[in-house]
């Protein structure tokens, strides 16, 4: 499973104002902890100043690098603040997003193409969201073949199947989760990650269902989440998930993080 | 789902030490707490005195249904300590179980039929435990034929697919969900069920991978579930995926639970 860690988002109260007062050390322990907790990638999001984003995703980014080897996804749907991380950033980063709509496909793909990142695609296209998982597998084709038009191979791209709130739609899990198993059907080859905590929107006790979502998603076929990856139980549940569905051999992922101390407390 | 409580087995010692010395206060309270927690059923098994079992069996039958209504689970291979159960048994019990292998379903499913009870089917034949999803799948329809034979309706049926130690084979979760969303495809209108426990054998901190192992088959189509209604967490998990995957409306159940404080502490 590759985690992206999804904390240095500027819709968090401290780390908008560590952006805001350019306070690096905020930014840099939560990139340095999220990191040693087993993220993959660290997610940078600087929306919370649509004006001054640009500047702030450099700064971001410049500031992350400065303290982990760890690739960052460069979260923004404007491609001016996509491109003003990408031309920072050090190693092949991920963009996050673009999406099958005419004017992001081409705005966004052009991007990673030069700067040889990999990108995730959200399953929406100009009809708007998406309700069934078999809308979600079709716009995801045209993700495909949109990315491969710029020599983006499918193993590069991050199929996003748009996680919705199970308290207002009930049965939008099940869908996201035919999606995920019916992308995997279809383009095996192509990776699908999940923004997972939408799941749970407007309930109680929300890591509860993030983390039973996830080892259902893992279960699904899914290869990537944009999680926290400072939450134990919820990485707790993602070890386990991957030793059950036989993607860790001998278990030893899984026995090596409980003589860690990974499960405890 | 179908939640079967586990814990009133001989096999455990102070359940094994109740049978022998015929002292039904253990053997009462484990029923209550198990009901009160959410068991539809409870199993009751005398095992581990093979020579006097079908006594002991009679005597957990009728102990355990002195103080709840909840229907018993007649957990036993030989079919003279089923029939002891059964004769003693208020309401549609269920038997654990009968197999493929002739003489097991010649044996068992006749007496399931006379008694009106409902019956647990295990996905092995006279060649053994099964490797694959495929061969479960296949056992499973030889099951329904053999019910079917016997007037028991695929409704009445509840199909175990044999949950075996990942520990040992890396493969076999994978193989279990797989065979679950099989024998749902198949043969929706029976149930399936699986004895989750055996999932997690030789591996420390087993009750994470039981919760993690049945949020995965709750997603794959888990009807019924033998498990210990006492292990908070675990009900706390069953809670959340089954809101999850949209079988409870309006997640009402899991708003409920949460305000009863399930899943606090």
């Amino acid at each position: 499973m590759i985690v992206v860690g999804e904390l240095i988002n500027s819709t968090r109260p401290r780390v908008g104002e560590a952006i805001r007062e350019r306070k690096p050390a905020v930014i840099q322990e939560l990139a340095v902890r999220q990191a040693e907790a087993g993220a993959d990638y660290l997610d940078v999001n600087a929306g919370a100043r649509p004006d001054q984003e640009a500047e702030d995703m450099a700064w971001l980014v410049d500031t992350v690098q400065a303290v982990t080897e760890a690739p960052l996804c460069i979260d923004s749907p404007d491609p001016e603040v996509i491109e003003a991380g990408l031309a920072r950033h050090r190693g092949q980063a991920l963009v996050n997003s673009f999406t099958a709509e005419p004017e992001r496909r081409s705005a966004v793909l052009p991007l990673a193409e030069r700067h040889g990142a990999r990108v995730v695609g959200l399953t929406l296209d100009q009809r708007g969201m998406p309700e069934t998982a078999a809308q979600r597998v079709e716009i995801a084709l045209t993700l495909i073949a949109a990315a491969a038009e710029h020599g983006i191979a499918a193993g590069d791209l991050f199929i996003d199947p748009l996680v919705r709130p199970i308290s207002s739609e009930g049965e939008q899990g099940r869908a996201v989760l035919e999606a995920i198993s019916g992308i995997k059907h279809e383009a095996p080859e192509a990776n699908v990650i999940c923004g997972l905590s939408n799941i749970s929107y407007g309930l109680p006790d929300r890591r509860l269902v993030n983390r039973t979502f996830l080892a259902m998603a893992v279960a699904a076929g899914l290869d990537a989440a944009l999680i926290d990856s400072l939450d134990r139980w919820l990485m707790a549940a993602l070890c386990a998930a991957e030793a059950l569905i036989g993607r860790d051999e001998y278990c030893a992922d899984y026995l090596a993080a409980y003589r860690a101390g990974a499960f405890d407390g």
